[in-house]
């Protein structure tokens, strides 16, 4: 049948008219296999299928998310395919990069991968980055920057490759079931939905439909099973647990009252902190003022600890924003508690997006390799010049937030934390507030306001140059290698260029 | 500060070097206002405040969903501000359109709207535009179709206004709390995601952040507190109930037959019905052979009731797919069990997505106002022509499912069902598979493998002919007015014209 044949060939007002054709019916833009028996179409035997389904050619540009961390199998084994087949010249967007990537240097020296994208990286792949195996630099993102990035169309995606938990035959992908769940897949979702196309990978093959579903079908091109996307034990902790370190113990406590002393703590307070030691004692000492002052806040956000599920079980914030959970408690709540919201990359720290969590936070706690004079901290590069690390959210969070505090001892590993210029800026001074040491708190000189508070309610307030030189005599710190090969391009959470990394060895 | 003096301009390998500059931190991509004291910068006090900050000019186009049904208000109290502004040549696109709009119909009259995209208008409205209130042509959609259309880019929207249950200051949507709680979104989160602005109304106004989400933050622009936005009363029934006909319960019996005959019944088996009292105690009928044959199917789908709920209860479902609540049993369902997912229009029925759920259904079961010699169904008019209702997902269904069943009676209303031609094709005949009347099932002749299956199972299986017949002598039918003015182009889902609705008084 094809429509009426009195239907006119241009209707005012509605415009030309294309009649429906029952030969065409089904044909137009129907793009996934309609299941007419029992294969569904989507489900590929092998990562090679899915490169021959997405048509993966030289110079393709694939995703890669972190949260299954360093236990992460899936970009290795989509990367010894693209070996195997030949191809050269790939660009990698992977949200992180891990120890356990460690195959991915033999791609970059045999130049199977051109270019990474990335907002964190540590292990043997940054260790050949530094040394410069790359001709064109990394771009180190921001968790919020790369979201931008990947949704304003400037990082185009060819393929995202998404390590799921469990999927079905219909594309849907859970977080929470399977060997490998990790709870919610933040970084991922901003991949699955603006990739060209999306592939599955799972060793996890639910019966239809997976549920909960945390990323739908409409956004999943194929499914491909494989035996393993990766190992447990490399990917959550079981519990992790506040520092014991009597230092690490005293600067949580001071931290802890900076945020009593700021004024933040009340209805509408909300808190993040990440999964370190002296971070998660930050939250203990936490708790115990919330609870003695009787508040509940509004929110604890990022990437999600056991700790601070504890704290919602207890009440003491309505509600936790989830990217990726660090534990398996935190897996566990995201399953069982419709409190603990997921949420994207682009929902936690896009800088573009109609408001980020990020920029509704109160009181973020933030790690160093290096603050400086500025309060300019470093978390990209260690003293001897080499990546360790990146942004993440980092950067996002510092700027976002209404109270960002940076913890960190005078020392550590040998080498002084508080410096006069940091090797490399990951995140600007100026949206940092205060840098808690076990020597007192340097207040940044733009919040007069934070330091009249401090000193009222008594705490130890003192300048960044006092902290500087309890740190330690002046040393000469590794050359910053001016004239070397720039091997890193460090980029700020709206894609401006705020520092970059020179090839050292 | 501004980024580091040594910065270069150019970095091969990465191109042109737009330098960190402290100054217009925060001014570029930021979108949305920071909190930075008490205010989000969201929260607007009027639809007025809305039409401001939106800058909604004459010509813009407006969307709306339906889920609060013929107990909406926000449909209503944002035209009238826009009539208050002396706006003209508006453009909606509303989901649908139910009697309680009413007051469109002199708006439609007096310019403030041009032209109207919906899949469905019933009341005031439909018979306003069946006798040429507008001089364009209405676009009759199908909820698939209408997802198509609004993420292919061929109907933009400018502002999508949300009927928010519940929404928070920073722009999260709850569809399970305040008091219009109408359950998941579905139709909404196509608008949402790709309206240029995104205004939720809501009149509960909850702490930051309302849990759960179903539509986040970074999806909404602006937040309105109205009054209210809508009657609980006309928005869902406090439970849908089968019929307890006689004639009704045969044919909801004989269609239950047909699908245990079908041989579709078994782990992968998908369902979905409408609200109405046959389509109901068709689910009744089915959940009686489910539970006899001890078969847990895979999914339920579409708009959704407690009934269906209920067989999930049973676990004779592993989870419904849930677009719109139908009854407060399914609001309930859909708050407490993970089982019962959210889907937004686009993942239940556009046929461009990556695999629509009607895509994978099984058996559905359908009404109609007409069904023709060609199996052709109408729900696009009466006999009388006029214009009482449209597609919905009739047409996305019946064309997805592998089992689309008709029920009907042979006659309603006085009215033949039965009909040597329909006045108007909702849903081509081909894509129908069996028609059950009191009288007798009608099979697609397409279908032979169906008819032979019904015939072994001892069904009363019958010609469409025999069903024509069975239902009365031929009548004069109401001409088709092929000569008068077009009001409606009925749309296909693939965006094809498939038949038109002319002017009729």
């Amino acid at each position: 049948m094809t429509a009426r044949q009195e239907l006119p060939v241009l209707i005012p007002g509605y415009g030309e008219v294309r009649p429906y054709d029952e030969r065409r019916r089904g044909e137009a833009a129907w793009r996934a296999p309609k299941r007419r028996g029992d294969e569904c179409g989507k489900l590929l035997d092998s990562i090679a299928m899915a490169f021959d389904a997405c048509a993966i050619r030289d110079g393709a540009t694939l995703s890669f998310h972190h949260h299954l961390r360093n236990g992460d199998a899936v970009l290795n084994i989509v990367l010894a395919e693209a070996a195997r087949r030949g191809l050269r010249g790939l660009t990698l967007a992977a949200s992180s990069i891990f120890p356990v990537h460690a195959p991915l240097v033999e791609h970059l020296k045999s130049g199977v991968v051109r270019r990474l994208f990335t907002a964190y990286m540590s292990g043997p792949v940054a260790d050949a980055v530094t040394q410069g195996v790359l001709a064109d630099p990394v771009v180190m993102q921001t968790h919020g920057g790369r979201a931008r990035a990947i949704e304003s169309g400037e990082l185009p995606i060819d393929v995202a490759f998404i390590a799921a938990p469990a999927a079905d035959r219909g594309g849907n992908i859970s977080g929470v079931v399977g060997p490998a769940a990790c709870g919610p897949l933040g970084y991922a979702m901003v991949d699955a939905e603006h990739a060209a196309q999306v592939v599955a990978v799972t060793d996890h093959l639910a019966p239809y439909p997976v549920a909960p579903i945390d990323i739908a079908q409409d956004r999943v091109d194929f499914v491909v099973r494989v035996d393993s996307i990766g190992d447990p034990a490399g990917i959550l902790s079981g519990t992790t647990r506040p520092t014991t370190d009597p230092v690490g113990l005293k600067i949580a406590a001071t931290a802890a009252q900076v945020i009593e002393a700021s004024g933040l703590l009340g209805p509408e307070f909300s808190f993040q902190t990440g999964a370190g030691g002296v971070s998660l004692a930050v939250a203990a000492e936490l708790r115990s003022i919330m609870r003695r002052l009787k508040i509940q806040g509004a929110f604890a956000s990022g990437g999600v600890t056991g700790y601070l599920c504890d704290m919602l079980d207890e009440d003491l914030f309505r509600a936790i924003f989830d990217v990726q959970c660090f534990d398996l408690k935190a897996v566990e709540s995201y399953r069982r508690d419709p409190r603990h919201l997921a949420m994207s990359a682009s929902m936690y720290a896009s800088p573009a997006s109609r408001g980020a969590v990020v920029d509704r936070l109160d009181a973020m706690i933030l790690g160093a390799a290096e603050v400086d004079l500025d309060f300019n901290v470093n978390v990209t590069t260690g003293s001897t010049r080499r990546i360790l690390g990146g942004s993440g959210g980092h950067a996002d969070t510092a700027d976002g937030s209404q109270l960002a505090i940076v913890t960190t001892r005078l020392q550590a590993g040998g080498g002084m934390k508080i410096v006069d210029r940091v090797g490399c800026i990951t995140t600007p001074g100026s949206t940092i507030d205060a840098v808690v040491t076990e020597a007192g708190i340097a207040v940044n000189p733009r919040r007069a306001d934070l330091e009249k508070r401090l000193r009222e309610a008594g705490l130890d307030v003192c300048t960044i140059e006092a902290l500087r030189a309890a740190a330690g005599p002046r040393e000469a710190a590794a050359p910053a290698a001016s004239d070397g090969r720039i091997v890193a391009v460090v980029e700020y959470r709206d894609g401006s260029v705020i520092d970059v990394v020179r090839q050292s060895s």
